[in-house]
């Protein structure tokens, strides 16, 4: 149990989407929960402990609905590579390597390091079809503090001999394996999610045996979704029958519904897709920088947040070539700026306080009362170190934070996850 | 006379737009010039001072073809307003207080020591309208060894009161006690352009007074052209009889010919328009993060590298949100893939190396023989420190260059320019 602790600054959070709400005092934490908020400390309180950031930004910790653990390593690398070409030179060969569990630890080593330090404190991971390396991922991330779900991905065709699993029973088999290993809180605060990678790497009898597993295990699912218009074909091809490409994830059970369940990218969801994703609750996680690298496009997450989609934003690390959650964020601006020039002038684009919706409440649904400060919220925290950034200006809080967002590196100077202080 | 010395490391340079040569070793510095290149030390050469960054990187030094000085200040702030109102409550409030040289001084102390600091090497800026403030940027860049140009703005039209010159008479007299203090070498390595806003804001009389001084004094122009749509409409409604923007400059001889001229932007040129570039041999500035932020497109720039035109990057803060060369290298990237996707299949995108030769050789064409490691070339040079982007993996000079640029705050270890060494 933590003890109770105030903490002091400049809050700035996102009740509403589009809304920035700015407070300065005092918040106190209790259990690991936000308890209340004051603008001067009340006498009873006085005698608790004091972080005291006075002046400085406090904002709710992010949520990162999409990354690829194993890619982290090489992000920012061969972006000028086709798609294809850069799955069959990096992603394979180095998603491969995390057989062995030494080499898994090593790169996992890495990545957490890297996102203790960052913005980010829960996300949704891919991990790689190896059960002993996610169970490795998912030891570290608990051991770090980070929170949120890890997959171990089921891959049975359209992938490489050297890394698919050779039948959907084996595949099955060894999920079940990893399900066993993970469910009963082996991994405080990391739970698995359902991965397949996305309908072409997973035949229908895997898909089938994953929606039974989801719901004897209670297990959430995760996947890609309409990323670009030759995969949708392609899905369209493999799966006679359905009518939009979320059907080949539905008719098994894994999207949405009973269990949750997050998708990628939503760039090109015809209507009765989106109806769907409405219906289900399925959280959308936008991914504007990958969308951007991997020359997929530019998804209408504008509309999808102002339609009261559940949305979020994904690093997807390493198709996105960056963890930072904030350039994630400007990013999300930037190319709802193009959308509305080129593609769909009914949507104005994107603003820096929709975006921190995203990366925070909109996301944070997903892991229950995450992503706000109020009453009964998980005390997930960031505090930024914006003094590089001050000048002669007199800057409101949120023109700090977009500031922040747009030339920080985006490691916050302090966090808290669940009440308890990481660094 | 700056003595003789060797740089080791290795160097990246591109001596034709996609071309990334590399080569480890030895750079001999004499005279300010590059004056030989070793991958074994010379045994005459063993005497002279060592420089020895063994093991990094070193590129030629980034020219900036395009930024507003006393816009760095705000840099990031307010992009999600529209661009006029940004223009009416950011820009020209901030631009008027540089009336006063104490407030400017302070300014462009924040932009010369970030300058300094950061990838690039020599610039060509865009000041306010007032002369004493305009010398005090000139003042500052010059004694912090950043070379480039500096323009004193013409605005007499179509600007706010306190924000604009009241006749051409005055803006000309201006001009010319401005040019009178500063084109003898007062600044030594900072020279001025004749700088008219844009069309918009500098009546017919005020260019064609501007064309003269280019002529008198031998001084280059600069200016916008082809941002945006609805700027190109009012200029043709300005300026009867012109068949496109650009001659509403080059009727004056404000757009290259007999002297250098820099244009930024260039998203949306006419053939003819394009052909009046390349016979003037006027260099484009490409600013990619402001093209973006502000909403004005995407410039077709990739076909203009590879169709042989001049074409640098240009940061234009504060529409771009940063200085960082190496991130408007990647965002030139992103957006052209994005070009691709939504606007015109016939150029593929921009890579890594091409964007590199606009941000070196391409744009350094404009200072001379600046952006090259070859014989004759001014020793212009930055060395990156990306030890925290290392990991297991084993990454090519290429590969990280490209991390340093998508993932670095872009602030090189060390920055040579003309053979000084500035840190």
């Amino acid at each position: 149990m933590i003890p109770s602790y105030v903490l002091k600054g400049i809050f700035l959070d996102t009740p509403t989407p589009g809304e920035l709400r700015c407070r300065e005092g005092y918040a106190l934490c209790r259990g690991g929960h936000f308890a209340g908020f004051y603008s001067a400390l009340p006498q009873d309180l006085a005698a608790l402990p004091l972080h005291d950031f006075s002046g400085q930004l406090i904002l709710p910790g992010m949520c990162d609905l999409h990354l690829h653990a194993p890619q982290y390593s090489y992000c920012g690398t061969a972006m000028d590579l086709e798609l294809l070409d850069w799955l069959q030179r990096y992603t394979y060969p180095e998603e491969g390597r995390y057989r062995d569990v030494a080499y898994a630890r090593r790169g996992y080593t890495n990545l957490t390091r890297d996102l203790l330090h960052s913005a980010t404190t829960r996300i949704c991971a891919f991990a790689t079809l190896h059960t002993d390396a996610t169970l490795e991922l998912m030891r570290q991330l608990s051991e770090a503090g980070i929170r949120g779900y890890v997959g171990k991905l089921a891959m049975d065709r359209n992938s490489p001999d050297f890394y698919r699993e050779v039948t959907p029973e084996a595949g099955l088999a060894e999920t079940r394996r990893w399900l066993d290993a993970c469910t009963h809180g082996e991994y405080p605060g990391v739970l698995p999610m359902l991965t397949p990678r996305f309908t072409p790497s997973t035949s229908d009898a895997y898909m089938e045996g994953l929606g039974q597993l989801s719901r004897e295990y209670g297990v959430a699912a995760q996947s890609h979704l309409s990323e670009n218009l030759s995969e949708i074909e392609w899905v369209k091809a493999l799966c006679p029958g359905t009518a939009f490409y979320a059907e080949s994830y539905a008719r098994y059970g894994l999207f949405g519904g009973e269990q949750p369940c997050v998708m990628a990218h939503c760039i090109y969801c015809p209507e009765e897709e989106d109806e769907l994703i409405r219906r289900n609750g399925v959280f959308i996680a936008h991914c504007p920088t990958s969308n951007e690298n991997v020359i997929a496009g530019i998804a209408p997450a504008a509309r999808y947040l102002r339609e009261g989609y559940h949305i979020g934003l994904g690093s997807d690390v390493a198709g996105g070539h960056t963890l930072n959650l904030f350039a994630v964020m400007a990013s999300a601006v930037q190319v709802s700026k193009l959308r509305w020039r080129y593609v769909d002038k009914s949507q104005s684009p994107l603003t820096i306080p929709e975006t921190l919706y995203m990366a925070t409440s909109g996301g944070g649904a997903l892991f229950g009362k995450v992503g706000l400060f109020e009453e009964g919220y998980a005390f997930d925290a960031i505090v930024l170190d914006d003094s590089a950034l001050l000048n002669h200006l007199p800057f409101t809080p949120g023109e700090r934070l977009e500031r922040y967002a747009y030339l920080s590196d985006g490691r916050p100077q302090a966090k808290f996850v669940d009440g308890r202080r990481l660094f």
